[in-house]
């Protein structure tokens, strides 16, 4: 294998650019996801003694959120899964919340100076590696999470949104 | 943003190598979500209608290998998730299955020339992308189903393998 043309193929198909549309389209169907659970269900359903949706959902956009920040600007804050004292407890709210995260990853983003993505740090103050993969985890962790709640919806009944659609 | 150092930047983190790395990582994950699963309820175990792990595994299994064989090659053909002959109707048999994709994967993961990740061909005679894209999409597919494999073993009363270990 030619290693330099290796590199350059890699390249031009996951540019930081590409890499973010690949998140927020993901990030998208999550958001289909929300909206397709009935409100009380969202934050009450449960299997086998796993978190509600919403508990879920708040996972992966204060993961997203504060992730994007600290990559960009290599200071980080503890997780908390809570979202504090903006913490949702409707339907039309979580969808704020998780459309504000989105706007402030939109923001951040363009701010991330390519070498970061190299750099190891400890994420949220505790989880090291590159900045690249800590990315690629939580991408990973909100496509694991989503799959739970299409369970959740096909125990409610409900038919989940097509995940090939992003 | 400096397009150059972008892509040398992304391109470390992302070689075909590591790329690989990281999804035999989430195979090995997926092969102690089988292993965590009675052999009963592997086969026979739904919620909501939805299929039996060994199924959503199948389908895995049944993507991966031709699609690394089909990449590698240029020659795709169709998908057919029940393993035809090879068929596993037990955990051991599903097991050696497993296994055998990851040694097919093994081998015709290094046959694959570089220029080929760029290249856009229909995946299995069917979907058009890019293969990198399609490597992309198989990934986040086996994430998808094993995170609901999760949700079956949790209502089975059984702790699933930690998501973060691979």
């Amino acid at each position: 294998m030619n290693a330099t043309l290796n590199q350059s193929v890699m390249a031009e198909l996951l540019s930081p650019q590409e890499l973010f549309t690949h998140w927020q389209g993901h990030r998208a169907l999550t958001r289909r996801t929300i909206l397709a659970f009935p409100e009380k269900e969202l934050f009450t359903f449960s299997i086998g003694g796993m978190r509600p949706f919403s508990q879920l959902v708040m996972e992966m956009a204060t993961l997203a959120g504060p992730g994007v920040k600290g990559i960009a600007s290599g200071e980080w804050v503890p997780i908390d899964h809570t979202g504090g004292a903006q913490r949702p407890t409707t339907k039309e709210e979580l969808l704020d919340y998780w459309d504000a995260i989105t706007e402030e990853m939109n923001t951040y983003w363009p701010a991330i100076e390519p070498a970061r993505f190299l750099k190891v740090e400890k994420a949220f103050g505790a989880y090291e590696g590159t900045n690249f993969s800590t990315i690629q985890y939580l991408i990973d962790n909100e496509i694991h999470h989503r799959g739970q709640g299409y369970v959740y919806l096909r125990a409610l009944g409900i038919e989940p949104p097509a995940f090939g659609d992003r």
